[in-house]
């Protein structure tokens, strides 16, 4: 059966960079054209605004509208950087049609990523293995950093980069939680088991209800992508399986439905509500 | 500030009707193009499989690949009416480029919308105001099915249509929940009121966290648009107005995470976890 996910992952043909701006080049920046270590696009008020207050994104270029450097300025935000003041068709143009920028864009450098083994070992931690669809792991960044998830840990293949359509599902969620690009998934697992993370892996076919699992912390918390849920590996290596029971005749969820529920449960458990 | 959803609600320009089929012309079918009284249009493996099992879907048409045909009769999923055996590029080509079809499309009539008089007062029912967005209509209605909701009420205008991309994302929950289409939702809210619902609107800046209110049943959990939120009259036509308490720095989630985290709430506090 052809399973492939909703939207395929981004394309690594060796696109054109982003010639942002009006004076740009015709060819306009769309997801797929994207070079995979090109530049991060940033768009949308939250996105943009929480970049422009990460002391660690770097900016290389800010579009505004009229509009939006008014409105940046009437709420005292710093641009960092003269932004270019556009029509908001040109910003529509350098994007897909759909992407709601609320006038303004940004060219920025992609964040570091921070070594596993530096991360604490306390709270929540999510891990993703090849979840591809952009929204999703967008939502489920935004969620994570509602639930003040300490790090996202995903493959450097099989995931959709962290750009355009991700950092605006994300809600500016780019800036807050660290991500953490690994090359292998089962290793990355393995060394957080070591460090003390309670590695519980989410899947429909789990041994156990995830809401009467003794959870302790430090958590990880692992989803899959839907349809084809945890790798082989990725289960083995986990410390538990567990699925979510739920009253109805559907037993599965969208999977960034399914993490904050996974995360709503986790943080009420350890005690991490706030 | 241009604060409209992520997609524009599908047009509504008297666009062409579904020709389907190898044999259809050339214009494909897209969700731009679809009639407001056109057929639904399902594809999928669960939407198409959960459509064929539901006695009350009038199936006019069905296109299948060869793989897709042999799956069903493998399962002794009955077909009802002959398919016409096409190739996957044919399937793709009538579809947006990033359908995941998985070798089944069928044409259908949309189903009944119940009257909201004709709701048995009990469990829980999802009130959507002006969710414009398909992808996270069809997962909360995935969500709605998953915790055995009663019904989603929704206004006529602004909101998808329950077809294409919508019924994809609600993966077969379209033959699950009823879906109850009304005029004007304030009023709606209102009979549900007098017939003794508890209505329950979700909005960051409600008084109380939802976990903390002492909910009952039947229960109508009401969710707004995202940015725009619950519309003042429909805000004033709940019995209350809560939020989701999280601890991160980030305070709203997807509005699909916040219908699921709210059902899963309510289900929970009204013993109705199965």
């Amino acid at each position: 059966m052809n399973d492939r996910d909703r939207k395929p992952p981004f394309g690594r043909r060796p696109g054109k960079p982003f010639k942002g701006g009006p004076a740009g080049r015709k060819p306009v920046w769309r997801e797929r054209d994207r070079d995979a270590d090109g530049p991060a696009i940033l768009y949308g008020w939250h996105t943009v605004t929480l970049a422009l207050a990460n002391p660690s994104r770097r900016i290389r270029k800010l579009l505004l509208t009229e509009n939006a450097a008014r409105r940046l300025a009437d709420e005292n935000i710093d641009t960092r950087i003269t932004p270019e003041i556009v029509r908001p068709g040109q910003l529509d143009q350098l994007l897909s049609p759909d992407a709601v920028h609320q006038g303004l864009l940004a060219e920025a450098d992609p964040l570091p990523s921070p070594d596993i083994e530096t991360l604490a070992p306390e709270g929540i931690v999510l891990v993703l293995d090849q979840i591809t669809d952009p929204h999703n792991v967008g939502a489920i960044m935004r969620s994570a950093a509602a639930f003040a998830v300490k790090a996202i840990v995903t493959t450097a293949r099989h995931s959709p980069e962290a750009t355009g359509v991700l950092a605006k599902s994300a809600s500016g969620a780019l800036e807050l939680v660290p991500l953490v690009i690994v090359q292998n998934l089962a290793r990355a697992l393995t060394q957080l088991n070591e460090r003390g993370f309670m590695t519980v892996g989410l899947d429909s076919e789990g041994s156990d209800d995830l809401a009467a699992v003794a959870l302790c912390e430090p958590l990880a918390l692992v989803l899959g992508a839907e349809g084809k849920g945890l790798r082989q590996l990725t289960r083995e290596t986990c410390s538990v399986v567990a699925r979510l029971d739920m009253p109805g005749e559907i037993k599965s969820l969208n999977v960034s439905n399914a993490a904050v529920l996974a995360l709503y449960i986790g943080a009420s458990r350890l005690g991490l509500m706030g």
